[in-house]
């Protein structure tokens, strides 16, 4: 049976940032695995004038308890202003899904 | 509270192609972000054959109330006989869905 | 009318390897198409050891129909002991949902 696991993609102006919030986010155990897309190109209007911008993706991939934890982490830690944080359910295969849960359980203090 | 808001994904044949289409896009307000994902490798069967095409993908971010309407704007000006145009509903951070909806109102007529 | 399709998401060790799989899922007429989306970087923990591998990611796009045995071939034959494999579903154009059907429409025995 497939699990549940949620998929959350932002954008960070350069590699260090994007390294750094990964690292971060495996490190809180807050994600199982976050993956590099590498370089892209974005397009939008800010402040009515369209803008370019060469930015990284990163897509995590984390357990439904934890997304919004997750979330607010990646929020806090962002470089940006309003940073690009988009989240969404997908279903994993069994064995990838039940490793994203146990990779995100909450550390037991001790 | 995060906000719903749309991803729409597309192929084109090159870098212009994507160019164009996305700055038309932005310029209708029917996007507030597009983010270009450079280049891809697409295989498929095309009647009968196995063709494999180098193309440049493109990730649309709408809001939910423009979505449709990016769409048909997407089929209308692609250059492909059956453009690959597939959508899908995700859940965005507050600053930034409010952000993807406030780009994407409707012009006033003036 | 869109027609619902899905998304299958799954990251191999190199070309070579996403190229071999890619290609068996479309002779088995399991994909309409597949996306190879190029190099990418993961970060992980591995049996508590913070990992980085280079990969290759590939994005297949199925029929609803096809989507669990798409999802079977690709466990059975992909190189990983766990592999990553997402899978979610999405609304397509018309024009290209119907051919994602068409495409993967089990073959008759004659």
């Amino acid at each position: 049976m497939n699990v549940p696991v949620v998929l959350m993609l932002s954008t960070l102006p350069d590699a260090a940032a994007a390294d750094a919030l990964a690292q971060a986010a495996l490190d809180a155990r807050l994600a199982a695995c976050v993956t590099n897309l590498g370089a892209v190109s974005s397009q939008y209007h800010w402040k009515g004038v369209l803008e370019s911008s060469q930015e990284v993706q990163l897509l995590f991939k984390t357990s439904v308890a934890r997304s919004a934890e997750l979330q607010r982490f990646v929020e806090a830690r962002h470089p940006y202003e309003t940073p690009e944080i988009l989240v969404w359910q997908v279903d994993a295969s069994p064995g990838y899904g039940q490793w994203v849960n146990a990779e995100t359980q909450r550390p037991l203090h001790v």
